[in-house]
């Protein structure tokens, strides 16, 4: 397989943004990706966009203001797999001969579409009547507790690591550390779940630059990062409780995902996850193998996951510190991995990270365990 | 290059279909092409999905309806070329090497999501003071009309060929002829244009299964059209009228797919074009370089577009006649050419159609001429 490399990465600060228009972030963020790259802009063939909320061909109306217009660009959405997807499709146009040079971007302005917390659509039945991410989150929660002990505590330490994480990365939306018990003291939001559990509402953007052996070659490009795998999947039929304390879709994408890149999860030195909730980082790592299913908190608590740990999850803050603006997220993610990959994480700095994982998770579709899952390994 | 082979199709009757539901329709499409492949479905590796306002995860939940969960799935959104950019992506994906069977679906329910015509977006100013897809059409037909001598009448002819090869089609909306007459006596939308020379609302779903020449030798398919060119263009900058009565974006995405299929526009026999409006026509066959810039209401008025005629355009009644469900656009368009190409057109079958091109153009950015320009190229 031919390989496929990451010669540029950026990203906006993550947060509230009421006065910036989305194609403004977007704007930044392939601008700073192409000076990362070093690379004439002229040379970026194809544009992939990942965006959820931002209506009709939103991705053009950036190329529109970068001087990119002209080239191909396609929209893609997965809900909050988007950006991840966006990596991927780029990933495919190098690999099929047909581009050399394509532009990943992810973005997203939530505080533009929604006031406060997301609303369902329309015709989602389910959500309306109760069932919200948070509730669902809620449940899981609890019945992770039931199966494997986990306690209340242990998942405030997710929020506690991934806050403190994110007042080490300037790009992040919450810049204040918190502690265990401001974790458990603050409102609630579904039980057992509080507010510092919940990642919040945010606008950003963040991009990449792809491109194909050919290239990294003829650039000479400074620590390039191979992108060794791309794997993305639709739930499967669900039957029952049998993916609330578990996450199949996760196990099934990793799969995928270490066969193409020939490698397992005792491989990895670093991994960004989906935490959209404390609890949702402790079943995304356990359904990918990072860590024994059920005995993540435990391995938490004796900080094998911290910047510094047997292997540290979500070093940028994650989405409960950095934020999550859907499309952005996986973009996101793997901005933060080539800069940990390439060294260049300053005081959030993994050392000798050779291998990252980043994971996204998202939406909902009646009768399957939830829409899309991907997951991108990056190799040094 | 390695090829890409198209060995099933299906699509749904289009037209106003309030009481179902859009995953109804797209599973419709999708099982329709697996029994016109005559393979198991469990051979489809992977999807992609094209549509515009159907909302978070649409082509998720057909997956979930058809039996294919599980699966990898891009949702891809370029306004009305997103069904044609869902068989590119599906194509890239086997070229690629990741998978070797792909399905493509496109769909769209507007009558679900509009009240009548299709209304802005909020933040659309331009849209909301009255740049209009009839308004920016109307001034196209009179820019038309002053350069190139175009006659009222001869615009009408598009409509009076495009519904009369509708009533041949049984998945058109529009079962009956109009005469010139009827449409120049039809009610006026934006001047010069009336009822019958704009496209209607329109629900329905398309879907094409893809495969790579592995698959398609193994499989010994029953006449599969091999997918020739695959393009995609974004508009570029636009300065002042440089776009009105001429088509620079659909010339270059033309350009790239002609130099893709190892062709010349002499060498189309059939042509599915975007008659969004009768004028649009005009600009996308002239543009495309399947007749002379100026002269296409001339040789329209000769019969040449006709079926039976030196080259027929929009066989399939076009947008004009056979409606238009944005995002199943791009895709019935690919449907059509392979039963064309087949032999399997039925009383609208054009003879010895050995080479088709499909078209679309959709979607505006401020600053750019059109968001984005699709050809497609598939070959006997």
């Amino acid at each position: 397989m031919a390989s496929v490399w990451i010669i540029g990465v950026g990203m906006t600060k993550f947060g509230k943004h009421p006065e910036r228009p989305v194609e403004d972030l977007g704007t930044e963020a392939v601008l700073e990706a192409i000076r990362d790259a070093g690379i004439d802009p002229r040379r970026i063939e194809a544009a992939y966009c990942g965006h959820v909320f931002q209506g009709m061909v939103a991705g053009q109306r950036v190329l529109a203001q970068t001087g990119l217009a002209g080239i191909p660009l396609t929209n893609v959405e997965d809900a909050c797999s988007s950006g991840a997807v966006a990596v991927r499709e780029a990933a495919l146009a190098v690999r099929a001969g047909e581009h050399d040079v394509v532009l990943a971007l992810g973005m997203e302005h939530l505080t533009g579409r929604f006031r406060g917390a997301l609303t369902p659509a329309e015709d989602d039945v389910e959500t309306a009547v109760g069932m919200t991410m948070p509730a669902v989150y809620a449940m899981r929660a609890r019945r992770h507790m039931e199966e494997f002990g986990t306690t209340r505590r242990q998942l405030a330490l997710v929020s506690v690591k991934n806050k403190r994480n994110a007042s080490l990365n300037p790009c992040a939306q919450f810049q204040a550390t918190v502690s265990v018990e401001e974790v458990l003291n603050s409102r609630p939001i579904a039980d057992p779940l509080r507010l510092y559990d919940c990642s919040p509402v945010s606008d950003g953007a963040a991009a990449a630059i792809l491109c194909s052996d050919a290239v990294v070659r003829a650039l000479g490009a400074r620590k390039p990062v191979r992108l060794a795998a791309a794997a993305l999947r639709t739930g499967e039929v669900e039957i029952g409780l049998s993916s609330m304390a578990i996450e199949p879709i996760t196990q099934r994408t990793a799969a995928a995902a270490y066969q193409q890149a020939g490698i397992g999860p005792d491989d990895v030195d670093l991994a960004e996850v989906h935490d959209c909730f404390s609890i949702a980082e402790v079943l995304r790592v356990e359904g990918l193998g990072l860590f024994p299913v059920g005995e993540y908190p435990v391995r938490l608590e004796r900080g094998e996951a911290d910047i510094g740990g047997r292997l540290p999850v979500n070093p940028s803050g994650g989405l409960l510190g950095k934020g999550h603006p859907l499309g952005a997220t996986g973009v996101a993610q793997v901005v933060e991995l080539v800069r940990q990959l390439r060294g260049d994480a300053g005081p959030r700095q993994v050392e000798a990270a050779k291998v990252g994982l980043a994971h996204c998770r998202g939406g909902k579709a009646a009768g399957i365990e939830g829409a899309a899952c991907t997951v991108n390994i990056l190799v040094a």
